[in-house]
């Protein structure tokens, strides 16, 4: 499949590899592609998935059939006005939220910059016609890719949207390329509140823990 | 023990009950105890259990060795000023505050009247020299009492406070009674941020599950 993932930081890259070594076509979109000569860990990252291109924003998601909103939360509305937005590049196309309005301008843990009243998945949302999937976004980057590591796979992951059909495309990809089996669909996007006000327990659980390799499973 | 639950409605009456079942003293405290001569369900209650005594907030607490907060959040920091505050009546006794900041003025789900830089547990504690235990506020009023009666109690519980000494008797306390196995204590009070942010994700499972009959399990 043609795939964007969008930000190159950490959860990007563990992203954009996964796809990449699962045989999907990938392209890392990043705001400024010239910076890939001043971050060694990107230029490790590329050096190592040739298959994987750098482009910009927009042109990733123009060539890709389904992108992913990999980018820090504070950048993220941004990043996806500047992957097309409302326009052709992501018009009616699947886009997967995995961000979370996290600020640690204030230390550990942190706050969220978004929260109770609205969440930055509608924030998204309403920034673009891509039909947005909240999504991964409850779980660190390398359980994202790897359900597995974690109790053998037997933990939830939580998804939502406004659009039925992307919530279907995205739990089959899930499925498919990483093995998630535990999906719960919450409904509609404005469920993102709650899987983002849920950061305030995972960052603390991790606190806690001491590690961020965990997830939850529902218990009924 | 002699306990003290602090709130008639429903999670005040479960706590009560099964408490009282359990051979413990069990005052309820009200703000009106004359208000039981107007209230069938807590007139109900109070007859099948012959051994809960209904009495003011005070009286309730200045009688007990510990007590339980229970009334609708949005009572809470009243409730706590009105069963002693500061005075001798809570003064250095344990408090579990299993209350949540919930705000259905706008309907359902809920949002938070208190969240992301502060939490109802710090507030509750700002308003009395007890020592406060965050607790139980995660899950439904019968889950709290009957831990087994989900996936055999193969669930985790969250507690935070800043009296290590405190968290222990509330710990042992819950085990004991209820049969609380898995406990994770997250840290100081300001950790109740966590665990009530978290009831925006409770909130919304409960309805796409459609049961309050639930917990979460960690998976490492």
């Amino acid at each position: 499949m043609r795939l964007a993932v969008l930000g190159t930081g950490g959860v990007g890259r563990t992203l954009a590899g996964a796809f990449d070594q699962r045989g999907d076509e990938v392209r890392l979109g990043t705001r400024d592609p010239g910076a890939a000569g001043r971050d060694g860990r990107l230029a490790d990252f590329l050096a190592a998935h040739a298959g994987v291109r750098l482009t910009g924003f927009e042109e990733a998601a123009a060539a890709s059939e389904l992108a992913i909103l990999a980018v820090g939360g504070q950048h993220a509305v941004e990043a996806v006005r500047r992957a097309g937005g409302t326009g052709s590049a992501l018009d009616g196309k699947v886009l997967i939220d995995v961000t979370n309005p996290l600020d640690f301008s204030g230390g550990f843990p942190p706050t969220l910059f978004a929260c109770n009243t609205t969440s930055l998945g509608e924030q998204v949302q309403a920034a673009t016609t891509a039909r947005v999937v909240k999504a991964l976004n409850t779980v660190a980057a390398s359980v994202m890719v790897d359900p597995s590591s974690v109790a053998n796979g037997d933990h939830d992951l939580f998804v939502c949207g406004d659009d039925e059909g992307a919530k279907g495309i995205v739990g089959a990809l899930l499925e498919e390329r990483f093995g998630w089996q535990r999906i719960i669909d919450l409904g509609d996007l404005s469920m993102a509140r709650g899987t983002e006000m849920y950061l305030a327990l995972w960052t603390r659980l991790m606190a806690a823990l001491g590690t961020s390799e965990f997830n939850v499973r529902v218990a009924r």
